[in-house]
């Protein structure tokens, strides 16, 4: 904990042990990357995956973000998860439920090609677990295109609220319906590109991915 | 479409038009808010409404978030909505579908009493549509620890990915399966507050909410 990770609304709500950090992170693969340009604050949502206590961040060695980011620019990252519409007797104790991840830092380009190409797997199989093993991997062009970044996730924190709504005691009588909206986060049947050849089946990291990102509600 | 707002990276994918950008802004309630603070950039996830060309966003008064905000420091917003995962015949061809808005500017703080109580009502109906008029209305002292800040949309962008993997022809006919994850938010049967007293039936707002958030797939 910094001076920068620590919650300072609700500190009660602030989690930072790194297993709960983690658990946040793997939920998700769309992050929110913070940094500044030259106008000012930039905040763009990309794609992003974790090993051990590194965050992988890659996309086109074009990207201002990733070219800003490369050259050691401030970092911060957000994941959020939402898990619920909190409705409470009170307009004022109205709320969600979430799972939230801050990190700051900065980032370093992934030079190293041996190092690059796991970062690269690292990004393709968090989405579809497995992947890597079966779709086309990068030529010399594609990997040489292709920006990776990694930030290390100790300078974090999580905030989570779980449960029902905090409304005033006296309020509690009010003839007002208080309760969760759960949300969570739905996969449809996978959709077959129509240009797909006769008798390709969907595979297991396909199968895994609808598994992993689905959730219970 | 100011030089910040103009879409860099694939610009084809870029939408300027705001019926496009209320559309997306529409079809969420949580964005990411990234500004400057003594140490670098910080993005936090918080609540948002619109409301015509307006983005509101409100909070404690003591969120640093906001105090800085309303000292007028340049501000940039993002909302974001995953309708898919795009699993391609190449690694380097793996996206996502979304639609994404960011929202450039510097936010104002509403002080007149009047706005304000529409500011918080167009909060409130956003999650909840209708909830104001059932929910008890904040007391003097909540209004007075909360602070509400609009927003322009006027200098913003949205960024719109949808449809098949992009592979390259010449990886069309590997045996690959190739497709969309489509992804989508599901919502549970609203949990009643376990201390509501006998006899509070859910609500029109609350049903109104499950209607609205729920997305097929």
């Amino acid at each position: 904990m910094t001076d920068r990770t620590r919650v300072q609304r609700l500190p009660e709500r602030g989690v930072y042990g790194l297993d709960e950090i983690r658990k946040v992170l793997d939920s998700n693969f769309v992050c929110h990357v913070a940094y500044v340009a030259d106008h000012g604050p930039v905040v763009l949502p990309t794609l992003y995956a974790v090993e051990g206590d590194t965050m992988y961040l890659h996309g086109s060695t074009g990207s201002h973000m990733l070219r800003t980011l490369k050259g050691g620019a401030p970092v911060c990252v957000a994941v959020t998860n939402v898990d619920g519409i909190v409705a409470a007797r009170s307009v004022f104790h109205h709320s969600i439920n979430y799972r939230s991840v801050v990190v700051f830092g900065n980032a370093v380009e992934v030079t190293d090609v041996e190092e690059k190409l796991n970062a690269l797997r690292v990004m393709t199989n968090h989405m579809l677990p497995g992947r890597w093993d079966e779709a086309r991997r990068p030529s010399t062009a594609e990997f040489t295109q292709t920006a990776a970044l990694k930030l290390p996730i100790n300078e974090s924190s999580a905030k989570v609220r779980t449960g029902w709504p905090k409304d005033d005691a006296e309020d509690l009588g009010l003839p007002v319906w208080a309760g969760v909206l759960p949300f969570g986060r739905s996969l449809g049947v996978p959709l077959a590109d129509p240009a797909l050849p006769d008798g390709v089946a969907i595979s297991d990291p396909v199968r895994a991915a609808v598994e992993k990102w689905r959730t219970e509600t």
